[in-house]
């Protein structure tokens, strides 16, 4: 008897998140699947972990026929603890998701729900990111799911290149109005913020960190261009941050300061 | 009258932190420097921003003639509060650190203190993280202000290349045993997690998290190599997360199922 694929799935919305157990749903299919996940939301943590507070982890019934298990962590600790502790043996694709809002372009940074795909990218492991642009709790998944059912038996057939895990961003749009997949870079574009400042009933000022997304290019290679185009975008994504091009310049600008 | 540069200093160890300390002292020679940071350790933060709770910004009194600001936010809220909300003018240069521990190779991720410089690079400011290998609050940071006093007035002469910030690491080391200054890539390494599993007073699991750090290469042109050699790395750092060179694989793996 072969072994059946054991899949993680972790996401950074929380546990009861209507976006992860659409995935879970899709992911049964293909596998023995395991979550754990942020016991709240966790949108925007980013790469954040936990080392100054402690853990604690919690099995809860959301999903029938599926080992369900909640943290007090980030999701990026959610994939350290699966892995090292609770596993009993390394996960053949960690899936991350699917996400109340878009992930594309700079968001990738802040997101926690790419974070814990690039940690599982990290651990060796094939990871992908799912995320659909709206961010309703109560969003429609079905283009979503449609997609995650081509997605993911081809990466588990295929494999990902060694380290590099897939951003997967799905436009608000109805199944047939999409049309089709695009491999695609993560697009120029960048917050533009807004501080909301406000003062409370003590009369203390605080701020509301709020902002408009700005796209500063129109480049067809990128995510945004083809999310804007009705296509689902897939960013292969990695976690060397090293501007090499720039390792020249630096080296000329430096030269002169190299040694004391 | 030629205006001075106007220099934001941040951290992820806290506003009353010695390391932040040390930069404002080396920084105040070079331009009017205002200090926007975290009232209390965030470290491991990562790209983490807060958009579900409010943010409170106080003046607090630590440095003589420099004002000083404490947030309740992360260290990339911290820079965008100053750049957007705080400051009158757009700063010329944005200093990180000096962190009190590492931030080389893959802990550039997970860091607070770099995030926030690469947050600065996002909205176009030249930006700098100073990291210290050791990770004592009472640690020797005298070769460290030696270092930012070669690096900062030259990046502020030269500029660093746009979409660029760096990433300057230095050895724990007495001043004369460094050799000097190496321009370096991120290494090839990562924690190895240990969770450590302990029961509370009542009768619950938890975990702390721990690890080794493990570097997986041997790369002369590595920042792991340098630091190991007895030099200061500075690291361009960027936050493109695309794997350009994974674009065309995953097109051909993809090939089938691109058009529903």
């Amino acid at each position: 008897m072969s072994k059946k694929p054991l899949i993680l799935v972790t996401n950074d919305d929380g546990v009861t998140a209507k976006g992860i157990n659409c995935l879970v749903e899709v992911a049964k299919q293909y596998g023995d699947v395991i979550v754990v996940a942020p016991d709240k939301p966790q949108s925007a943590m980013g790469h954040a972990i936990t080392i100054n507070s402690i853990l604690h982890v919690n099995e809860i019934s959301v999903n029938d026929n599926v080992t369900t298990l909640s943290t007090t962590g980030t999701p990026v600790d959610c994939v350290k603890l699966a892995v090292n502790e609770i596993l009993k043996r390394k996960p053949d694709l960690v899936l991350s998701g699917i996400n109340h809002g878009s992930n594309a372009s700079i968001n990738v940074i802040y997101s926690g729900t790419m974070s814990a795909a690039v940690e599982a990218c990290l651990e060796g492991i094939p990871a992908i990111g799912f995320s659909l642009l709206d961010f309703d709790h109560d969003a429609d998944f079905t283009a979503s799911k449609h997609y995650a059912n081509l997605i993911i038996p081809h990466v588990l057939e295929n494999g990902i290149p060694t380290g590099v895990c897939l951003n997967v961003n799905i436009p608000k749009l109805d199944l047939k109005d999409i049309k089709g997949i695009k491999i695609c870079r993560q697009a120029n574009a960048n917050w533009e913020e807004k501080f909301d400042k406000r003062t409370n009933p003590h009369g203390k000022t605080y701020y509301w960190l709020t902002g408009d997304f700005v796209n500063y290019e129109a480049g067809e290679d990128s995510d945004l261009y083809a999310l804007d185009h009705g296509y689902v975008s897939i960013v292969p994504t990695q976690f060397d941050m090293t501007a090499h091009k720039s390792i020249a310049t630096l080296e000329n600008i430096f030269k002169d300061v190299r040694k004391r």
